[in-house]
């Protein structure tokens, strides 16, 4: 790429480093006969979704019905909206429904009589179970809810029931494999328990886990039948923290101009801010830090600078502490490179990549 | 406006209250016989600027050149940079400055003396000074620095001293009006030694200052000549918390469809997260909030919810933490507005508002 075409902030994506981290995935699904079902909330890009079907993966997850119009609307017709179905958007999902293979999540009879009255083609449903995470889903233990809505879903014509699905969040608060491990084992415990005391009067059906820390470090996915992790695509520095990547795994950089200097703090200001990066910090060693700053090149980036982070962002200006060296070898006008946090608000938050080979990619 | 074909997290304006937002601060501005160069990066709107202009704006403030190339295409051509000059985009800053009066803001002699030799048409430049925030700006009493760049300013034909800018954000950490009114005095002070100690070999020069907190709640504007402010345009909990503002003013409200409810824990689930709200939050008596429910009407939007907060986002959840009550009368597939934490984030991340009258207005 030529970083003296980079005039503002921009999204550089490491293509090699991304297909390592898709292929990577894809192949651990393989291994354990894990249907890989990708959430694509992360990149939010038909050309990356192509590096995915270059690896067979044939069905996706997504965040909103709008995601999944727009993937629909590139060739992508197996599609599960991993939120809990918004029945206001009826009119999407009828539309939807009568292209594509829609899965959808569920977490109550209101929505679920709601749907049967209105939907117009057949959807595919989950039943939305909580693992631990206590963000979305039902107890597993209530087997009563539970009971009544599958019983709900496989009496209608309207519906199929696919099974449960279960996004293990509280993962991103582990510290370490060790600690995502257990927590893994937590998980298959409350899925192992649901399906012994739930036995369905159909075929079969699927169990689906979603979180990048699990699918990167679980080694057990007995129980398991799907996977949908979406960040590990990217992976950034708060996948370092937990451990499901490393530091060279992470496939994305902010491309930020330095705009101003000041000795006496040993800080520089770049024009790089929250509608870029997003607000999302880590605090290490007591210390807030919303990135990390890199050397760029033509070809990518280096290891990473030491004893120097992004400390505050405002709404367009950033504030990088340096190193004495960092701090001497960088002058206003040049371009400084930050691993973000959280990569999927920062490639939210940017409309586009531009590839280490030069190539520019674009978000819906 | 109708709430009932609202399906997806949208941006809600309150016209009546943003006007008069706007007519206040401009009343304030008459007033004191300030220059009022309203900062736009809070509603990047084309249309929104039009109100201003119905104040007597002509003069305005953006974040970044591209918000800059927006605007000028939209009518405005005087239009400052509030962000240390980017010399990197000096074809951009060549284009801007063939069409309109571009003001830019100066931090240091290398950038200085790239724009001198780089410029095609002459700009306007504000030294930026730091009055206590330390974002960006030069240390005020850094007279050494601050000669050598007005001087190489007035000598030079490409460029105009326009005079000195501060942003004084540390306001956004003050907690009530006093704090704020102590903290505008100190930028007051540090503004008249500045003038005291810098006598300059030109006709006149203004200071420009351009916080939200400062502008809204400050009495003296003595040695003071415009202001920047762009927040009150809509206003926030922030603001509120600070004492710029209270909750009526508050101009915007994101409605949200509620996706699910959890007994056990009196929690709702709305289509809504951090890439609608970005990640701000403010802590209140210990507790994380990133935002706070109100209940709307097809006018706009009631007092608040008591006892009923947003109490944390991911990337397409948000998790509302409900009194009794509020999570009795609510059920899934209603709508639930929340007041945002820091509406120049939220803005940013919307692409349009609805009126409380029902008109649609656009971003860039």
């Amino acid at each position: 790429m030529n970083l003296d075409a980079i005039t503002t902030p921009t999204l550089l994506l490491d293509e090699e480093k991304c297909r390592r981290n898709i292929n990577r995935m894809a192949e651990k699904a393989k291994e354990h006969e894990l249907k890989f079902k990708p959430h694509f909330k992360t990149h939010q890009s038909a050309e990356i979704g192509n590096w995915f079907r270059e690896e067979g993966v044939k069905a996706i997850t997504v965040s909103s019905l709008k995601m999944a119009e727009y993937f629909a609307a590139n060739g992508w017709n197996d599609i599960t909206v991993a939120l809990p179905v918004n029945i206001r958007a009826i009119n999407q999902i009828n539309d939807l429904s009568s292209k594509i293979k829609l899965s959808l999540l569920i977490n109550d009879m209101r929505s679920l009589k709601f749907l049967n009255k209105r939907l117009a083609c057949q959807v595919n449903l989950y039943l939305e179970i909580d693992t631990g995470d206590q963000r979305s889903g039902i107890d597993p233990s209530n087997i009563e809810l539970i009971s009544q809505l599958t019983d709900y879903i496989i009496s209608s014509e309207k519906m199929l029931f696919s099974g449960f699905y279960s996004h293990p969040g509280h993962s991103y608060a582990c510290k370490g494999t060790n600690e995502v491990r257990s927590l893994h084992q937590n998980v298959l415990h409350k899925v192992q328990k649901l399906k012994s005391l739930f036995k369905l009067n159909t075929n079969s059906y699927s169990v689906c886990i979603g979180d990048t820390p699990c699918c990167s470090l679980a080694k057990d996915f007995n129980d398991i039948d799907e996977i949908s992790p979406g960040n590990f695509v990217f992976y950034d520095l708060m996948q370092t923290q937990i451990e499901s990547c490393t530091l060279k795994d992470i496939a994305v950089a902010l491309a930020c101009p330095v705009v101003a200097k000041y000795k006496d703090r040993h800080e520089i200001i770049i024009h790089g801010g929250a509608i870029h990066f997003s607000k999302e910090f880590l605090t290490l060693d007591g210390v807030k830090q919303f990135g990390a700053p890199v050397i760029l090149n033509n070809d990518g980036w280096n290891k990473g600078v030491k004893n120097s982070y992004l400390k505050s962002l405002s709404q367009e200006h950033g504030i990088i502490k340096c190193s004495k060296d960092l701090f001497e070898t960088i002058s206003t006008g040049d371009l400084i490179g930050i691993l973000p946090i959280h990569s999927c608000l920062t490639a939210n938050l940017m409309s586009s990549f531009i590839t280490t080979s030069g190539n520019e990619i674009n978000q819906w």
